[in-house]
C-alpha cells in the first residue's frame, strides 16, 4: 500500500482503475472528484471510492485524470505545484502536450504521460471492470520533463494492474492512433447516420462488430477528434481516396479492380509475425 | 429423410448447410460440385459430403447453389428444368432475379429464393459449422413465379437446422442489405487499405471489431458488389455526405456540432422496442 490516490473523473476508466487497483492493494485510500452527480452516486454505491471530494486534497500521493481528454491540460496546469505524481489516461498525447507547454512554458514535473489501450463502447462508473486493463497495452509517451522516479512509480501501478508498458514518441504516438482508433470511431459515426430503426431489423454479426464503437460516448470523442484534428484529418482524406478508389472500381464495373483492391485491405489485417 | 442433396460450391456456407442437415437427419446423401481442389478435399475429409462430384446428379431431390454470388444466375438458368428443388444463399435477390429474368423470360419454377443472414470472415470449408444457421434468420424473398409446396419444404429445411423464415420483397431486401451489410463491408476494405503491419502493434478491440468483417473473402464480396450495385452506390453517396459532414465539424473546430453528429449516430444503433 502506497498512500492515496485522487481520481479526476469517476466513469469507466476512472472507475475501473480504481477497482484494479484496489484489487492489487496498491492505495490505502482512493477518492474522486465528479462533477456528474448521478456518476458520483454510483461510485460510492460501487464502492469504487472511499469519499467523493469537492478539491484535491494536497497530500494525495497521486493523481490520475480520468476526465474527458479536452480537460486534462487544464487540469495539468492547475495541478502542476502538486506534491503527488500526477497521471492522465488521454488518448492523444502530443497535441496535449503542445497546449501545456503553450500555455505555461513547460510540462510540469510531476506528470508521467499515459495512455491505456482498453476501453469500450459502454461508459459510465457502472461499466467499470476491475479486469479492464489486464494484459492490455499502456503506452508512456516520455518527455524532456519527466521524471525517471515518478515514471518507474506510474508504471509500477500499471504493471501491478496487469498491462504492459510501451514507450512512444508523442506525436507518432498521435498519428498511430488517429488512424488505428479514431478514425474506425470517426467512421462508426458517419456509417450510423445513415441507418434508420426499420434496418435494424436486419442485420447480422458484421454489423453488430462493425459498428460496436459508434455506440461510444460523444462528450469524450468529440473532445479526441478536436484534440487530435492534425493528425486524424490526412488520415480521413488519405480514407476518402481509398473509399473512391473503390467506389468507381463498383461504379465501372470492373470486379478484377475491386477485387484487388479487397485483396490488398485483407492482406493489412494481417499481423505480422513475430 | 427426404432423399439426396446436392451443393454447389462446399464452402464456409454450402459446408455448413452440409454439417447441419446431416445433424438434423434431412438427407440420407449429400453430395457436393465444387472447382477447387483443395476445399473438395477438406469436405471429403471432414465428411461434409459424401461423393464430390462433377455434374449435378439428375435425381437429387434437392440443390443448394452455395457458390459467389456472380455464378448464382447461370446455375439457376442451368437447372431450370431439373426435377429437384433448387435453393440458393445469394446476398443479393432482386437483382439476381432481374438478370436471371433477363435471360431466360423468367424465373426457373423450381427456384425458391433464400438469403441466411449468416456468416463470418472465415471462409473454405474447414470454417464449416453445424450450428452457423442456428437461430439466425433465413430471407425468403418470394416471386410471381414461387411454388408454395416447394417454398414450404425448403422453409422447413430452415427451420430443420434451426433458423427462422422471414419474407421481403426482393428489390427492398438489396436496398436493405446494401446498407446493414454490404456498405460495412466496403467502408471496412477502404479502411484497411490505410493501415500498415507497423499500426498493427497499436490496435485495440475497438479496431479489432471495426476490422473483422474486412478479412473476408474478396471473391464473394467484388462479386456482390458488383451484382448490387444499384442499390450499393447511393448508400455510398449518403455516407460519403455524413463523413463530410462530420469531418467539416472536425476541420472548424466545431466541438458542439461534432458532439450532436454522434449522438445521433449513436442513437440509431439502438433497436427499436419491440
Amino acid at each position: 500500500m502506497a498512500g492515496s490516490l485522487s481520481i479526476v473523473g469517476i466513469g469507466l476508466i476512472g472507475g475501473s482503475f480504481a477497482l484494479a487497483s484496489r484489487e492489487a492493494g496498491l492505495f490505502e485510500r482512493i477518492v474522486a472528484l465528479e462533477p456528474n452527480p448521478r456518476h458520483a452516486e454510483k461510485a460510492l454505491e460501487r464502492g469504487l471510492v472511499d469519499e467523493i471530494v469537492e478539491q484535491i486534497p494536497q497530500d494525495s500521493d497521486a493523481v490520475l485524470l480520468a476526465c474527458p481528454s479536452d480537460k486534462t491540460a487544464s487540469w495539468l496546469r492547475r495541478l502542476r505545484d502538486h506534491r503527488g505524481i500526477v497521471f492522465d489516461v488521454a488518448s492523444v498525447k502530443g497535441a496535449l502536450m503542445t497546449a501545456v507547454r503553450a500555455a505555461i512554458g513547460s510540462l510540469p514535473v510531476n506528470y508521467v504521460p499515459c495512455h491505456p489501450i482498453a476501453g469500450m463502447e459502454k461508459s459510465g462508473p457502472e461499466a467499470a471492470d476491475g479486469r479492464l486493463f489486464a494484459e492490455k497495452l499502456v503506452i508512456i509517451t516520455p518527455t524532456a520533463e519527466i521524471d525517471a522516479e515518478r515514471r518507474q512509480i506510474v508504471e509500477n501501478y500499471w504493471r501491478a494492474i496487469g498491462a504492459r508498458i510501451e514507450e512512444m514518441e508523442p506525436i507518432e504516438h498521435d498519428r498511430v492512433y488517429a488512424l488505428t482508433s479514431h478514425l474506425p470511431h470517426l467512421l462508426a459515426f458517419a456509417y450510423l447516420q445513415g441507418v434508420a430503426p426499420e434496418h435494424l431489423e436486419h442485420t447480422g454479426g458484421g454489423f453488430r462488430d462493425f459498428s460496436r464503437i459508434g455506440a461510444s460516448d460523444p462528450d469524450m470523442w468529440a473532445a479526441i477528434f478536436e484534440l487530435n484534428k492534425q493528425a486524424l484529418l490526412p488520415h480521413i482524406k488519405q480514407f476518402q481516396e481509398n473509399l473512391d478508389g473503390l467506389c468507381q472500381a463498383i461504379e465501372s464495373g470492373n470486379v478484377a479492380a475491386s477485387r484487388s483492391l479487397i485483396e490488398s485491405a485483407r492482406t493489412h489485417r494481417t499481423k505480422p509475425k513475430q
